[in-house]
């Protein structure tokens, strides 16, 4: 489960990248600088990603067995980190469009509001089923825990605002996926400590 | 010979969405719903590649040894996973045209068949040699063995049918895709508990 | 060195499928039959890689350690492993074109013999270096030295007649895949027991 | 943590190879020798990633553990580890342009120096909160520790000489590639042997 789990993480994260292009016209400079759309897709698809990954991988360090149920459950969990590529995509694209900036930015709200509900869902089974190794349900995974309805709101808000300036809804996907890489705990400490 | 299959088995699960694309004319959401072949073969592609990965998976734990025919065999059963994504696209993109999609998808549909009957080879030769570890010639494997038929006949059924009626087969595809990923016995086990 | 290895191998084997492509005119199953070369190419390609990868397991699972030398030798092979999509789609496209197809063929056929080359300068290194397990250079690691010359002799010849006749050429790489792959030893075994 | 970076540095190396395309007009092999900056960025950055894997895992094979902030620093070297195939397509592009290619080679050139400026603080972290296992801060990594400040320097003058004379840069990348790779402590002691 790991190695097809890691492989399709990895991948969908480098794909990523095949999304970005630049397009005439205008000198070099301007077209890399018209490109921000595609660069800001890139990091905020790739970050979401990695976190989707950190917290996945705290999951399934912690189970002692994976049942039939819960490799399925995983597998539609990848069916749709494989499947962003293509709003960041669209995103990257449809960005200077007004007409199709709403639409492009509201599917990939919904993808990545998609991912973070079913990764609630895999863990959720697990704590069901008592998949999880005893005494080991540790602080990674509470502090997750604790995270993920904040997140799935903040999601669904901002799914909200991109329909009516989705923009700001890119902003606030960014945001949200700094949010869920920069561990402030441990910041906070280091910080403290020096 | 895991890792490298199971890279195989993810990338190209994950290469399927640079299939997905949409085209003008239309609105940006005209052309978003326009593109649902796209996504129904995405689904159908990724499943398929997900159910055969479990099964091979279950395959391979239970192997004491791999001898040089085995290896080939799967290097044979990689090389059809791996050209998956053609025949997806070709669905994915001439489902509009009636003269297109009866070829494309009976291509889609032979490529499905024979990933199933060369996993069926895979596990007979492992059998046939005394490959697999005694006493764990388990459960997973033997319900997937009595499964085998009936999906290879269902495969042949939906390349016929395909043939009069694309659209009809392509919806088979994606019914054998869901039933062979869904675990029934285990949702019945879960519902009767709870 | 193995995960990044293996990453590779089965990364460009199932990059090979982007380069199938089809083209008007014609209709679908007109265009799917002129297709053949992209598939020839996919195929002898894609086992290419994956006798490449079978010898290089062979090869990596007996090694001790593996010094920096032997790192840096690996990363060429590597290097050049991801290179093969590239030809291979030059011939998938350039097997219409009398012009183009003999440069094109003779591209495809030093990558090859380049491959087998690097593969025989590791296990060589690794021999001279004395980075083997004892006692365990064993049968597949000897008969694949056996095998190498004439193998590096028919992809020289190869190219010479590729030079004068492109689609022959194709045809000996397509038989050299072929041989590289088939366990004609373990065939005459089975055969022999039944 | 170690699958996913060896997954996101295996695929982004072999990414590269789609950056690699030929374009008319021309005779194929005029074409063919045309490509060469697409060889070159090919070249240089697969040889670019192969070092910095190299040194990622001589890296963490020596950790005893990964606080999450190191994951994050991980995850932002990824990040742009698996960007670098885009500034490499359009060095590959740009360079028979004269105003384009001093934009997309100083691109290319920050992506590099980035890269190595994150090892670099990966390394630092570690060593700051004693995350590498006792007395095996070994002689690889403190090899590279000594390398590592003049290969900075080196990147930020060929990314200033590219302002001016982008071939010129695109050299040192390659030469600077070579340096990283070619294990010259390695050839002297084998020379001196033999």
């Amino acid at each position: 489960m790991e190695a097809f789990s890691d492989g399709v993480f990895s991948i969908a994260a480098t794909l990523l990248v095949l999304d970005i292009a630049i397009h005439p016209p205008g000198t070099a400079l301007e077209q890399l600088q018209h490109a921000w759309p595609a660069y800001l897709g890139y990091i905020v698809s790739f970050l979401t990603i990695g976190a989707a990954w950190l917290a996945h991988s705290a999951l399934t360090d912690r189970l002692t067995r994976a049942d039939s149920l819960l490799l399925r459950i995983n597998l539609v969990l990848l069916l749709v980190v494989g499947f962003l590529p293509f709003p960041t995509k669209l995103v990257a694209e449809g960005l200077h469009d007004t007409d199709a900036e709403r639409a492009f930015v509201t599917l990939y709200g919904l993808t990545l509001l998609t991912i973070s509900i079913l990764g609630w869902t895999l863990d959720a089974y697990a704590r069901h089923e008592k998949l999880y190794r005893r005494g080991e349900d540790d602080e990674v995974l509470q502090a997750e825990r604790r995270d993920i309805w904040p997140v799935v709101g903040a999601y669904v808000i901002a799914i909200v605002v991109g329909l009516a300036l989705p923009k700001l809804a890119v902003a606030l996907y960014f945001g949200l996926a700094v949010f869920l890489v920069v561990p402030f705990r441990d910041l906070r400490r280091l910080l403290r400590r020096s």
